[in-house]
């Protein structure tokens, strides 16, 4: 069932830009689908897009609200449930990408059924999947790891993707999560699959390509991340990647949603990756390191970039400050 | 629900004794529980039980047939839904670590519901899991890993909850699969839990206990595993072990379904490990190896476990072979 499209993006009462990460990734890179963003008193996020009530969204031509919050475990706040019943009962549809499904909240069933409009749950795909085999495919995968959870690697898989593409190469994002699923139409969220086929899952996502075909694949979690490395091993081995990216935020100072928890070192996480990637392809390598630096000044990115360019000896860059051709360059 | 005991254990047409790993496991560990086994035709596995048919599994007192077999995925064979439909028509509950619900498949629903027969779904956990914390807690935790799927996790960590209980320690297993559950009552199927929830539930599973007590969490997969490293990581970072031992079946020659893969280098297999444990306890460390010997003569039995022993520089020994004590030595 396709999600219809312009959207209004829902950010409810998300407390930080982070939390956010599904409005702003489809504001960033389909902004042309979306007619506004609705925000909760509280809410700490912004995408940038203008602030529309749902009456206006519907004079923009507005067809689905679109949950754009993550959470921790990805269930839904009773605080937002009356805003998003009053959009279906305006006229829109409603598209989620939490774990809970959407008809298991009896208010907002309640309220699609009286309305007669469509609840998509990103995270429940009608595939049946099974488990991975580990068999070789043919054509090239690239996977994006990280330090953390949320520190780029959709972002840097999708501008490879489009650089890729600006060389008439042939390249294909796939996504693994839900904002992903949402930018790309297509995917699998990975983090809802059952545990043992995770990389079953990451294996249909990437089937046989051509030779000179490239599977951009957005990572998750990190090998480093307490609460999911176990799904950031799974879709590893089941990419099989060829090249492996490792993206890094350099001002977080703990893992995500994980206080005790350092940020690793960037040489470790490096060759902890490898160490697992090298199961399902033992020629893997790393590309390079892609770095969120926009908390950063144009002067202090380009220290860091030199900085842990030089002691990693790999490229090291920024895709959102001049794409990602610096990578591509290293093939 | 409580499942009803004693046991017929269904082995169907399993092709080979770890097919029905589910039914050796309770056959080893709670004979007790046990009338006898159910095969088919074609059943290349015996749990060493009496063969009776329902009648005379009823004569002697059974109250549940239990699916002692297991597949990759998890998925229930169409050849054995006749031999299911007549247990529960004579009068026998049925219990099932299968992937799939029980429920789901309508010949086994309706027998059910036709008899007043009871489903149970060992996979399927009423408890809701969340994310994994990554929080360190009190008491101690001894998980064991594998060189594959199949070689000996489960039956490590009840030898040594035996050894520990025979020298008067504080130690329960904790069972993190469909037999493991069976045996100890209790417990979750790691593998079917929601791929974002698995270090959640292993933390649910073993939470904070006395300081002197001990958790033996039964491991699953491998690292090494093409396609269920990604649970073995879970499992382990919400475990937090304190202790490894290494599980390994000597005889086998490539990765359990995976013919493309070969059994890693144990030395390798610690490394990796070691290098991933480290993350959630930088304390770890590798008590030893259980080796499942039971495919050597007693003399090649004992050549290996010296040869490995000397060369890894831990103690390498058989728990079915003696018991667990070699290890608790060197606590």
């Amino acid at each position: 069932m396709t999600i219809e499209k312009p959207y209004l993006l829902f950010l409810g009462d998300a407390p930080d830009q982070l939390a956010a990460k599904t409005a702003t990734g489809i504001a960033d890179w389909r902004p042309e689908w979306c007619v506004g963003q609705l925000r909760l008193p509280g809410c700490g996020a912004d995408t940038g897009l203008k602030d529309v009530d749902v009456a206006e969204a519907l004079r923009l031509g507005a067809k689905t609200l679109v949950i754009g919050v993550v959470n921790s475990g990805g269930f839904m706040p009773d605080t937002w449930t009356d805003a998003i019943c009053d959009a279906l009962a305006q006229g829109l549809d409603l598209a989620s990408g939490l774990h809970g499904r959407l008809q298991d909240f009896p208010a907002i069933n309640e309220a699609a059924v009286k309305h007669g409009r469509n609840l998509h749950d990103l995270r429940h795909s009608e595939q049946e999947f099974t488990t991975g085999k580990g068999q070789k495919r043919t054509g090239k995968r690239l996977l994006t790891v990280g330090t953390d959870c949320s520190c780029g690697k959709k972002y840097t898989a999708l501008a490879i993707e489009k650089a890729m593409r600006a060389r008439g190469m042939k390249a294909d994002f796939c996504a693994t999560g839900q904002t992903g699923v949402l930018i790309a139409e297509r995917g699998a969220a990975i983090d809802a699959v059952i545990a043992d086929f995770i990389s079953g899952a990451a294996e249909w996502l990437s089937p046989d390509n051509d030779a000179d075909h490239w599977d951009l694949i957005e990572g998750q979690g990190s090998l480093f991340h307490a609460s999911y490395a176990g799904v950031s091993l799974g879709l590893m081995h089941g990419a099989q990647p060829d090249l492996l990216v490792l993206c890094h935020e350099p001002t977080r100072t703990h893992m995500r949603g994980l206080p005790h928890y350092p940020i690793p070192d960037l040489a470790d996480c490096i060759a902890l990756n490898l160490a697992n990637a090298r199961l399902t392809n033992p020629a893997v390598r790393m590309l390079g390191v892609s770095v969120n630096t926009s908390a950063l000044s144009d002067a202090a990115a380009a220290d860091y970039l030199a900085e842990i360019s030089a002691k990693l000896s790999l490229p090291c860059l920024d895709v959102m400050r001049g794409g990602a051709d610096g990578l591509l360059d290293h093939l």
